[in-house]
């Protein structure tokens, strides 16, 4: 067959790979030298191409290499995060499975809150100053990595006190959001341009350092120790979702689709994730999304209780990938599907 | 085959039809308007019966229609919750899949507390006045939905303090509990009339908003931001059990299958779910039981390791129950089953 | 086939059976009195041998008629807990899978934390005095089963306070160690002498008692009802690790398979488990590791994420196990997977 699929080794490349192989399709890896050993262990690409880092995806020879291969590259959070977005979208003449242009959405916060409030959906407030705060908030510092140095705040005052203390000053960059209290949930779904539809495949929540160990030090310990929060994602944990919760979620992500038919055409295609914090089973607010497979997603390799009902064993998110390229493929509507 | 499996569109309903489909019987959904497009995305109902509202099974047109089909239906949360449940069992012209008389006294708390003394199962104390308390307690209010207003008490004096200060009356409503510190665990069971056994299918624990985000905010932030727990269920988090406890839950659901066929003949027919505390790996106090499938159980749509050791792969208590009834049908046992 | 796998009745030996059974190998259990019908239930041993308890093992008509089966004995925690292993090791006249010297450096605290720094991997700083103390300290008592007793001192000045006022000594039996703060991952390895190659086949978290009801208790109340955290494993959440991550891994595990073959030859054989804490994704500390299967596998008995990758569905440790015993059988290479 004349098309394969190809991943960056990170993210979520084992799971993209599998998928593609489950699915018939050649699997296409470029991987960085310095992980050449990690991906020779699962023994799942087809082809590797041996690159130094991300950014190498815009060499010409990698990209003419891949186009002779048929490839259609399938992103995730590290090119997000590790490239110049814009310089890539423009840049890179290869396939890609999804909308590109959606790609700077995510990575920029303005765009990422001004999409998802024209889709109708709740988010957390943001302030523009200190006095306008009134409701807890969480700070977050400019190029502050893993959410070193972000703090919370119980009102205005405290906020003001706390800016003071460290000598942090108010300036563009800072980011006062309202700090939002419930449980977070990451629905993991997929929009299929061939059919029409929101599929819903899994649920996780993330694992993040050292956030995620504070509970297990006792309150009196955290009082004396002065522990202060950090949100780096080590892993993810799996979940199910009440079942009458499902139709408020469906619900967002159908408006989330139809927002970015409107706003950035030809709007979603493939893997997204709708990151949200329930108040309350009926209240539920988004603070993020992520418009390309997300890394919740590898805790269903080998299947979801959501996949099962579509699809049966094994279908996860790389081969849900896979197979709609396929599909694509053998009905030639493959433009559909890439940009 | 003239016996179908019906359910209503909520809380484990998708589980049950696939597993009904699975076991190569009908799967019938009596499917609430406002979720009818839910349903639809999976595709798993044969029969989708529209109504306006769980109070709806009741109609007559509803129940003939059922009849016709050979329906069985398998009660789940939702009707537990949503509808007046004496009235339901006792005007459901339907076979229903398990011990209908146990669904009333799972639903209320005197009966479902007799139950679990009666079967020698250790249940948190409860006080009849403040004065009793001798240990921490939680306090719950009457008719606090989803635990909004209760509140944790470390004693007797704080106990009266806090009510003083809410200005809360200790009347017939108000519950007071021992708080039992310690983890929660949810094991689900099945018990077989036609094999005359108990088996373990899963385990999971609840994920719960607020209360589960609040080890995620710092000690001294919860003191400034003065957040009340409340205990609304967002979803199921899987576990497995260490296995030298193993003998010590069977052991708890034996006695409690036991304690249902003296107290409430014919006793337990197919799942249910002893809801525990564990203060130490061998002290366990179980809080409640559920004596029907429990939404826990979809995490397990596609199987779970202990249903794997029994059965192989994809093995769910929605198919489990299907399997029940397909086996009751073809041994000509229904009567075994169904009440 | 003259080769049959055994292992006693505790931790994840319904693991263990199902493995030999789905690589087709008799399934022998040890299986202590008190848990026959527990072990009955799943009906997965094809031989059962009923002792009193794990230190039956050594009685002679038990081991004759293991090695008249021809049987390899799976080793797992309980045996490591509740034998004196240095007494079973060498009178334990039948073939274990993995290296039984190994099994004796894991239960002794100086030799493991020996192992681990002459691997080169960073382990928690621990202190031989309070006064050498200069960060965030846990204090483990001396025979304090379950963790009872242990407590976090900020500093020393905190500990010594503590100390103090608890009247607590200091002798060689207090062991204080870095109170790392961050949150904990157990990866689940398997190293194949046959292939010469470590594998990634599962990852979890604990859940233990009361630590991890902690975060579910508001801080004022906790406060109130001065809560000691204790540390007793009831049972395991599944994780899977950011991708990122996972070379960092495999560099520890090899460096830790090294070692054992450096210091404790042959080395490592088969399953064992790196118990880490991250500080940050790239900041992991190592405070245990497990030479031999680990209960957490438990969750995978029916497959996980990266056995799936590696050899599709329902690869599960146990599994994992009983297949290089096979492979060595069938190649006649035996010598090199038991000791």
């Amino acid at each position: 067959m004349k098309v394969s699929v190809a991943t960056y080794g990170s993210h979520s490349a084992l799971q993209i790979l599998r998928g593609a192989k489950d699915e018939g399709l050649k699997a296409v890896l470029l991987c960085p030298r310095s992980r050449h050993r990690l991906y020779e262990r699962f023994r799942l690409a087809d082809e590797l191409i041996l690159v130094e880092g991300v950014e190498d995806l815009l060499r010409e020879d990698v990209q003419s290499n891949l186009n002779s291969m048929g490839s259609i590259l399938v992103p995730h959070g590290t090119i997000i995060s590790d490239v110049d977005i814009k310089k890539f979208v423009k840049d890179f003449k290869v396939p890609i499975f999804g909308n590109r242009e959606l790609l700077i959405w995510e990575s920029d916060r303005e765009l990422k809150e001004m999409l998802l409030k024209k889709a109708g959906i709740e988010v957390p407030r943001a302030f523009s100053s200190p006095d306008e705060v009134d409701c807890p908030v969480i700070v977050k510092l400019p190029g502050a990595e893993g959410g070193r140095g972000y703090f919370i705040a119980s009102g205005r005052e405290d906020l003001i006190k706390k800016l003071t203390e460290t000598g942090v000053r108010m300036n563009r960059g800072l980011y006062i959001q309202e700090y939002v209290v419930g449980v977070t949930v990451y629905p993991h779904f997929f929009y299929s341009p061939l059919k029409g539809e929101v599929e819903l495949l899994g649920v996780d929540r993330r694992y993040e350092t050292n956030v995620d160990s504070l509970g297990r030090i006792p309150a009196s310990d955290q009082l004396n120790l002065g522990v202060q929060p950090t949100y780096e994602v080590v892993g993810n944990i799996p979940l199910v979702l009440r079942e009458s919760m499902l139709e408020k979620f469906f619900d967002i992500a159908e408006r989330f689709v139809e927002a970015t038919k409107r706003l950035v055409p030809p709007g979603m295609i493939g893997p997204f994730c709708i990151e949200a914090i329930c108040r309350t089973p009926d209240d539920i607010v988004v603070f993020e999304f992520s418009a390309r497979i997300v890394a919740g997603t590898n805790l269903f390799i080998n299947g979801s209780p959501y996949s099962y009902l579509l699809y049966g064993e094994g279908m996860s998110m790389g081969r849900r990938i896979a197979k709609e390229i396929r599909l694509a493929y053998e009905t030639s509507e493959l433009e559909k599907v890439v940009t």
